[in-house]
């Protein structure tokens, strides 16, 4: 039985969803982050990055989401959820999980979470100014160039689905305007038509 | 052929490593930073982001590093530089090379690339104030969770190692003090006594 730690409007959403699609045997565990749970000295010693996910298994704790996204694929091959077999295509499947989580997801954070990376008021409020750009560029480029279709790889389902899925709900809160990134937007619909996204987004509200 | 483009003294280092070490047939292509080289439109039909590293392969282009190094190690199994068969042990793994791609080398972008994520010069010399802090604080992670020793993962020697080595030469650049990383300088030096290391960065002065 795996353990995912998550907290609700996060990035932990797509590992939730990848472990339903999966049909792996899981509960998850919420943390307040109004409340600063995720640095409380017992989520620390779970997961010393005070982050979500974190997934806890048999064997220990895994963190960061393109990890515990491959974890899931390659452990649960039924689901064929990554393309193991293929080094090639394993690789395009990771470097889009990979963009998500060091661009998209970075330039996200600095709404929010300015304070990772400066002191000052004002450069919150300049760095808070430009996520509607960056957001709107990088999703422009995942719309341009990375959606296959109907899936992000194609005709398959993988874990590439519910991690831009999960970024993808932060753009209109972000200031992106939408009506640009219609690949984007069918994807979000096709996704809402799957049972296992459905469960989860209603279990995470 | 592989083909790696990579300009010096960035995190593309890591990829070429893993490319000599797994005995690789590649060539390189050096890019100029200096004259924006990363953005002509030569390179953008190649790497639409505009960074290195990009690594063209037969059946197309591979980027971020993550994906690089994994692929690096899957093609070439009998150099051994991840644990493709063990599904916990490769999400250790990737989890290392995810943290370094998504928090720290990002925290170290706030120094020289602040433009990504801001405007204004005081928000530029403000981010550029935290990255002594930010940088050592991962990396005092890095040093008590991380490293198994002797390499990254234990005895065995994986892509971690490269990607660590490689993220760790910015360190005094960033003034972050190494005397309190003695596990991180240890390992660099245990890098520099390996002959495709010393190649390698031999070959990108």
């Amino acid at each position: 039985m795996y353990k995912l730690y998550y907290a609700p409007g996060t990035c932990a959403l797509a590992s939730h969803i990848a472990l339903e699609e999966a049909g792996a045997p899981y509960k998850v565990e919420r943390l307040d982050f109004k409340s600063n749970q995720q640095n409380s000295p017992e989520y620390l010693a779970i997961n010393p990055k005070g982050r979500v996910p974190a997934l806890v298994t048999e064997q220990g704790v895994l963190t960061e989401t393109p990890a515990i996204l491959a974890f899931v694929a390659q452990t649960f091959p039924q689901a064929r959820l990554a393309p193991f077999g293929d080094a090639f295509r394993l690789a395009e499947v990771q470097a889009f999980t990979n963009y998500l989580c060091s661009t998209v997801h970075v330039a996200h954070a600095h709404k929010m979470r300015g304070y990772r990376w400066a002191t000052e008021e004002s450069s919150f409020a300049d760095m808070k100014r430009m996520v509607s750009k960056t957001m709107g560029s990088h999703f422009a480029l995942i719309e341009r160039d990375m959606i296959k279709g109907p899936w992000v790889m194609g005709e398959t389902y993988t874990i590439c689905d519910p991690y831009l899925f999960t970024i993808g709900t932060w753009l209109e809160g972000d200031g992106v305007d939408v009506s640009a990134l219609p690949k984007v937007m069918a994807h979000r619909s096709r996704m809402l038509e799957r049972p296992a996204v459905r469960k989860v987004v209603e279990e995470e509200k």
